[in-house]
């Protein structure tokens, strides 16, 4: 294509509202137009990157043996009073009423439709396992858009969906798909990591959830650089090679006061001491749902896991204690409370990590003092309850138990895998007809992909301060031929039509930049449309015989002879 | 694709609601699914027909010059209430209060969100003109959705929008996009016509309709066997070669009454005299809504054309007399009214055919009787106004003016093209600066296909008893290899195995029919979900080297050799 027949509209600032980089940068290359709150037109150059990621998932989909349809966007609500979801989604769900005041919802994912599908036309073990999949425009309310695609009211997901007559066959195709995910990421060319998932009221450990790392991801990971280990922090376990009272040294210290008039948090009791603050505890205070007020301990460089903590019996939906609550509890202002010298009726749940430390520091439930020199048995009882209730960090042990090591990095979630196995087929009696002449609820897997975020994530991990830079299978264009006076000279419109002619002969997908514009601004547009090969067509080299030759990623200028400019893009583009 | 890879599900009997036969056919081949009023599910099997639609429109739209864009299905009020349209559209449009109480539309088309994109993006002379299209969910909220995907409430439209700086541009893309408008329908090789379209409020001839020529098409076109006239039969003019006065002959006979004691309509009446139903008229009794009574006179064969009667002075909005209007107005009930001896302040409308008649037959304004040898001048007083105002019929001139005679058929719109000017770009300040610095409003086209609809129209043109007959550039599938006794015969399975490598190496779309059905049942099933080409491959002829070739539209079997199959099916399928 030219640019003299494609819309290019580059700005050279973002709107003062988009925070995040994907989102100014898409933006400023003019891939994407605001209409609203969450609501993106895709422009005719970013609706070529979101084909081409299209184009890879549904490659690897049909490999992976599912078919496509296509299902309505509009949902009729007694579907979703079968599942229950219609007052459980929430106001995520965009609800409408028709003419003939009938309820709907602009449909924020599938899973009903899809079942009264299955119960109707699947009612034989014979039919399964059967795998469908869409491309599909969906919406879901957010509270507060932001990010631009990345978190957008109105965005493109793929979502697959599958039936089998046990739990053995949705294993096997969960795994497909989980293969499936995989290679459409790594064909797509981004870096990404399948972690382990929350599968919440299910239960069990079938959900994965696919990251593209980047450091702006909303999602903190911990994963095993020699194992392929990788997790939601949240989720990772923090484990220990033995019990934490035989890993704990003996006391070597006498408890001592220590005077502490201003230094409250761990890291600036431990610097007044001259000691690391891995020498600290700290002690949290929260309320249960019964109202008991619980101490929880953790090293003072370590965060609470809410997720693991709320897991502990009577714990669930716990709350951070008040103030006052603290004060009438432990008779001592927050910043300087302790475990030591408490009412033995206070629970206190200890991570593993503190439940091996000996001779450590924390409060001394007492205002402006902490204590050194503290140890379990001795200055205070063992903890009521010793559990992993930490995230991780990096450095801990991986529990996979392959003797590797946690590093924490940042993800945007564009994929999601779930078994749901019964769960909707039991509401919706999508049921089948086994071998043995019995009817017996259908096992189900659900499988996301978020099209457009990839777009936005794919930014987020492959930017410089020039613009965008595409990895190869989602570029607009792989190649950019500029041509440096293309309304002046002669020669440069020759060759650059020549080039243009036979890169597209051959099949790669060329801009051809005609415009009549000064070359830093036409190299300024292709950069920060992120083109990932650019070939310059100028008078100056030309009367040598010579274009320039720049790869997106590098930046380094190449002189290569015009009569090669063909064979050497062909190499470079293909994947 | 093999059968035992793909989700098929036909049906032997369509649900008693599907009226239409493409409905019927669509349900029974399990191209579709409904899931609510005026929802549809598009099955593996129907997404395939689609999507090769969708691609052959896509085609021709870049080709024509247009810029693919994707524009959000929710639209903001805001925009609406710009244009007006907000309040005018009426009921169709299906309204959405979001969790912020904002309110937005599904958009059931896309003028306003356009425009709004135009007017920032396009500011100079040099960025026009412009054309973008894309391919998308709409929803129009149908008061009586029916005939399935043919008027549904959620289906698939291509709609493009082009932005010019002159009328001369806009008409130039119009052509061009008139020209790609007929070769889509063309390369889906359907039969079709483009018609003159009225063009309401904004006027002028710029619209034109794409009908699909169908025997159950709801529209009424008008077309010329020798020449490229065609209209809808509510514009198509009804011509005279003269005057109407210059065409009458003179009278030849007395004005008689004539009982007709039980003859009210004009065809009973001439049956009764022995005389042909062109030698009456009949009186129509309309109200203006200034509450003028009128008498509308028309030959007794011939229809009132509402659209036309409703240009006249004063008779806009008119709607039919009541009987009791009638008595009022002419003394006499209903069936017996004419236009002889009435009050002189009645306007008489007559068609031109009407005044071009003498010694005619109409109803005597006295029950039970009519009068024949009836003439305009002599027995009652020349019309107030003479003018076209009914429905042309087979046979009448055809009004280009090339001597050509004019054909009625029933066609289904699946295109309008349409010069918008400037009545958006107005109402949204949609200007561009010009050469000479001024500002001055953009010119506008707007070209729509209803993507999903032509799946239906094209099996409303192309079906027999047996089910669909797809058009080559439609089919799900070029060619069915239908294996009988695959699963019991090595070498039928050794046979299919290796055709069906070799027509998906040669690039055939092929469907392998490996399912362990019954050979009649695998043949229906081709048959009716439509398959172009059909194999088949059995023991018997195979013994002899030979497998059996049938055409879905001849339906007449010819035997082949296996080893020259593949060039057979390579040169039946090449387009």
């Amino acid at each position: 294509m030219r640019t003299s027949q494609l819309f290019i509209s580059t700005k050279k600032e973002a709107p003062a509202e988009a925070e995040l980089l994907s989102h100014k940068l898409m933006l400023r290359a003019g891939l994407i137009k605001r209409l609203g709150s969450g609501l993106y037109t895709w422009m005719p150059l970013g609706l070529r990157v979101l084909r081409k990621v299209e184009a890879v998932v549904r490659s690897e989909m049909n490999a992976a043996g599912a078919q496509e349809l296509l299902m309505p966007a509009v949902q009729p609500k007694e579907l979703w009073e079968e599942t229950g979801r219609w007052d459980v989604f929430g106001p995520q769900m965009l609800k409408i009423t028709d003419r003939h005041e009938r309820q709907f919802c602009f449909g924020p994912t599938h899973e009903e439709v899809i079942t009264d599908i299955a119960r109707s036309e699947l009612r034989s073990y014979k039919q399964l396992p059967a795998n469908f999949y869409q491309v599909q425009t969906k919406f879901r309310d957010e509270i507060r858009p932001r990010f631009g695609v990345m978190r957008a009211r109105e965005f493109m997901m793929k979502d697959a969906y599958s039936f089998h007559a046990s739990f053995e066959s949705l294993q096997q195709t969960y795994d497909v798909m989980y293969g499936a995910y995989s290679k459409v990421f790594t064909r797509l060319g981004l870096q990404f990591r399948a972690v382990a998932a929350d599968t919440g009221a299910i239960g069990g450990s079938g959900s994965h959830e696919f990251h593209v790392l980047a450091d702006a991801g909303e999602d903190l990971l911990a994963y095993c650089p020699t194992s392929d280990y990788a997790a939601n922090v949240e989720l990772a376990e923090a484990i220990m090679p033995d019990s934490p009272s035989a890993l704990r040294a003996a006391a070597t210290q006498a408890m001592t006061d220590v005077d502490t008039p201003k230094q409250t948090a761990c890291a600036d009791v431990a610097a007044l001491l001259g000691v690391g603050v891995e020498r600290t505890v700290k002690a949290i205070a929260l309320v249960t749902v019964a109202g008991e007020f619980v101490l929880a301990l953790l090293r003072g460089d370590h965060n609470l896991n809410e997720v693991k903590i709320a897991k502990l019996e009577g714990m669930a939906d716990f709350r951070f204690a008040s103030d006052d609550e603290i004060r009438a509890a432990l008779l001592c202002p927050p910043g300087f409370i302790g475990p030591v010298g408490i009412n033995a009726d206070i629970r206190v749940i200890a991570d593993l990590t503190v439940a091996a430390m000996s001779d450590f520091i924390c409060g001394a439930n007492k205002p402006k003092f902490h204590l050194s020199g503290v140890n379990f048995g001795r200055d205070l009882p063992e903890p009521h309850i010793v559990a992993d209730i930490r995230n991780v960090v990096n450095g801990d042990v991986c529990p996979d138990g392959k003797g590797g090591v946690l590093e924490l990095c940042r993800g945007i979630e564009v994929g999601h895998i779930f078994q749901l196995r019964t769960k909707y087929s039991e509401a919706m009696n999508c049921v089948f007809v086994t071998e043995q002449n019995t009817q017996q609820a259908m096992e189900m897997g659900c499988y996301g992909i978020g099209v457009s975020r990839i777009v936005a994530a794919a930014i987020e991990q492959n930017h410089d301060a020039k613009g965008i830079i595409w990895p190869a299978a989602m570029a607009p264009f792989s190649v950019a031929v500029v041509a440096v006076g293309y309304h002046k000279s002669e020669a440069v419109k020759a060759a650059a039509d020549q080039l243009y002619a036979q890169l597209v002969a051959a099949g790669v997908d060329v801009l051809l930049d005609d415009r009549n514009e000064r070359p830093g601004s036409m190299f300024a547009d292709m950069e920060l449309i992120g083109i990932p090969h650019r070939v310059t067509i100028g008078d100056k080299a030309l009367a040598e015989g010579m274009v320039e030759y720049v790869a997106r990623r590098e930046g380094e200028m190449k002189k290569i002879a015009l009569s090669e400019a063909l064979a050497w893009i062909q190499a470079q583009t293909k994947i």
